[in-house]
């Protein structure tokens, strides 16, 4: 079992419409994983059939159960084989469960001991499903390690080189930033200053109209972000025009890749296809042609090497992805040694 | 070198039809072997020039002998190189000879001591080039050990599901089934009773024909099946009706992978190409589509472990499949102590 | 660090017209080096951001600096950041330099001690720059050991073989070939005496033209050939037709793979586009599909194993492929004693 994870956590298995009337495989912090809704509503388990070791992910959803694609035995929220279609179901024919809860249209698995699943532990995302907003979900497949993912969305500096077409501003050399920290969660906060709306702002804010552009993040365990983009009048902070919160829920795939489920969800536009495809356009070259080359080839660099080995030399603005690992690399300690997790970290 | 494997044995190594005026090269159990026809007839060698350890099959039949693709070496049914275009051909210059033998349109190679290699030890397929019949084979490589293929052959309990589309009866949860053996020989048959005829019987027999549907299974060392399907009267086996021999001859490729050649030849629609395509229709989605992705799937999940290792559910219709692998076990356990082939086992 | 490559040596690291505006990276003898063209002129780098360790060549040349893709540091000819568009930049963030020369359109890199390296060691490839010819590069990546790549040029016999479509000469059991050696520099010859054109010559020279074809090749430290070819009237060395030399440059990427860098000069149709893109279609075969195909078969049937350590069969016309895998072997070895290039080995 990798030291890279923590395991008594929740992660982000899928976005609820991913999983309708088929099964869902996919593998999480090592486990292969298989979620359903069936006739007890959404369930997630070990995805290997005992009998063969098929993936049940390849088989369907028959009689609100569980089908395996190969010889049809059956199975329910419990992971034990109820239908055997020739005979008696099997009593060794059991697989794990998984807690699984499905919140603000996202689906998160419990990967540790059942006994400490507590679903009010998962962080909030309401904004994801709050009315009179419009959002933009996707999902990419990201051959690099989690953290590597988590270190870019903890130094939003980036968006200046890796999104310049999009995100580029003029006000980049005078940006003020500051990190914090409540309890777990750690915040960053930057601001570009009275600066001209940088091109994906352009569609809606004149651009000569001078602006205040700040982005807020808020990282909580075990790899969640949440990103607010405000756009205010110069100085004059309460003087809201437009803005933007997007969610970026990475969850370890294995040693060295992940999944990164994205969402923008945005108060301006709202009900407007063109504006969410403008949206959506934007994930797909962000994250697909932009952050994710990026993120691999880093990997790519690094191995099977934790990038600490390889003592890089880290600037101010990485004191939030600093801050992030230190409190997860703690987390994870913890577990292994079987204690009790420990109260958040002071900052 | 790898226990998985028998050596004194005989495998298939193509169709005959494959090799023409080419070479074909194959790695079977792990060794690389090039076929030709040549001046001597079928010829079997390591494909590895001893020069510079190019693939001999990269090269090309000139004269009646193996000629190298680099360096123009030629070599004979012997191994030796008996040509170089530069000067006399080097003594070392010799490879390796495997013992071939071509039989009803089947070109096996003996793997082990040529000393051993008696060609009457080979499973009688004679049906694939019996007069009056219409045959059609095919081939597919697949990424997963060969034993999970006779697994799947042993139980042919898999078509209700994997095959469905083209293979289900409403008669599969009365279906009977029985295993029995012949000295090292695996029988199987499985019967589904008084049931309307499965999708691909449904142009040779009316859809409201009630049927008696039976295939039996053997299974001979090494790797092969033939399985028999036949169509019948209810209740009456002996009011046959039309009926379908196939050939499924499983190659070791190394381990976790496989050769799979499938034949089928029926007594129906002989000579109309109309039936000819639809059997190849169904072999490339029966094998390529259903088949073979379950079965990389399967491996997938068992990586480097052996699928015993797991401790599997065992279903009362496994049994084939376990007495196959059980069988063949003793056979390599033997030959790794050097003992000669037991008699073959009491039932 | 592999036993398998000279340190102190320079090797091609690309043609000179792939290196204009952008940044390039390639991995030569397992290091990740970058090149690009900025303020101080041709610079080489490691090609890792010493921040988060993105490949500087994913970035762009930005006010003459190496500009990382990811946060804008921008690095010099001396390696160090000297531009941080947040702050200082760190005194830290400085990458290795390679010392670098452009000469002939070639760009050459020194992988070993700075101090040991001297541009007047480089092998004389001016021809390719020569005025009143034309010349044609090309590049193609192989998935071979470099040594395998110098020994199919060290025997050209092959072409007979290989190259049979273009280059097979009814002269072919007449050849008379001969090796000698001066200083480290390995020399061979191949003459085709009295034959007509092959093919590729026949575009040039009637085929009813009896020549004498000759090939010349020029080994020289660490594993680049020129390859003289000359065409003249038989038994008449003197009596000059055509001619063409080329250049073959490998350079190691890493264990078991190599960049090899191809270029044809001519004296005949120059200035005619036609014949430039006979030499181009002819390189893109004769290398992509005939050469590389067949480097890699070899390769796959060694695995990690060198092809001394199987023995291979010795023919008369190894002795150049041979002389060259001796002097490397002895270059190396001294070099991992810590000992200074030894003096030209004697023929």
């Amino acid at each position: 079992m990798s030291d890279n994870f923590l395991r008594n956590t929740w992660y982000v298995f899928a976005w609820s419409d991913e999983i309708d009337g088929k099964p869902v495989g996919r593998k999480i912090i090592g486990d292969h994983i298989v979620c359903f809704r069936g006739r007890d509503g959404l369930v997630a388990l070990a995805d290997s059939c005992p009998h063969r070791f098929v993936p049940l992910s390849l088989g369907s959803v028959n009689d609100g159960l569980l089908e395996c694609a190969y010889h049809g035995l059956r199975f329910g929220a419990e992971g034990r084989c109820v239908f055997n279609p020739l005979g008696d179901p099997p009593d060794r024919a059991v697989v794990k469960t998984y807690p699984v809860v499905e919140r603000n249209g996202v689906i998160w698995v419990w990967t540790g001991d059942p006994a400490l699943a507590d679903p009010d532990s998962i962080a909030d995302f309401s904004f994801l499903t709050a009315p009179g907003r419009a959002t933009v979900t996707g999902y990419a497949h990201v051959s690099a390690d989690y953290q590597l993912a988590i270190d870019n969305l903890s130094d939003l500096t980036h968006i200046q080189f890796i999104h310049r077409d999009f995100q580029a501003s003029e006000a980049y050399p005078r940006l003020e930033h500051k990190t914090w920290q409540d309890g777990d969660d750690v915040y960053r906060s930057l601001t570009f200053p009275n600066g001209r709306p940088a091109a994906f702002l352009q569609g809606f804010l004149s651009p000569d109209h001078l602006i205040d552009f700040t982005v807020e993040t808020r990282w909580t365990l075990p790899s969640n972000v949440k990103l607010t983009a405000t756009v205010t009048e110069p100085g004059a902070p309460e003087q809201y025009l437009i803005g933007n919160d997007s969610a970026h829920l990475v969850t370890p795939e294995d040693d060295g890749s992940c999944h990164y489920f994205y969402a923008h969800s945005r108060d301006y536009g709202v009900g407007d296809p063109v504006a969410d495809e403008k949206v959506r356009e934007w994930q797909r070259i962000g994250f697909g042609e932009q952050d994710k080359p990026v993120l691999e080839a880093q990997q790519r660099r690094l191995g099977h090497r934790d990038i600490m080995q390889l003592r890089p030399v880290i600037l101010p603005t990485d004191v939030g992805g600093v801050r992030a690992r230190r409190i997860l690399a703690q987390r994870i300690a913890h577990e292994r040694r079987g204690e009790p997790a420990p109260q958040a970290m002071e900052d």
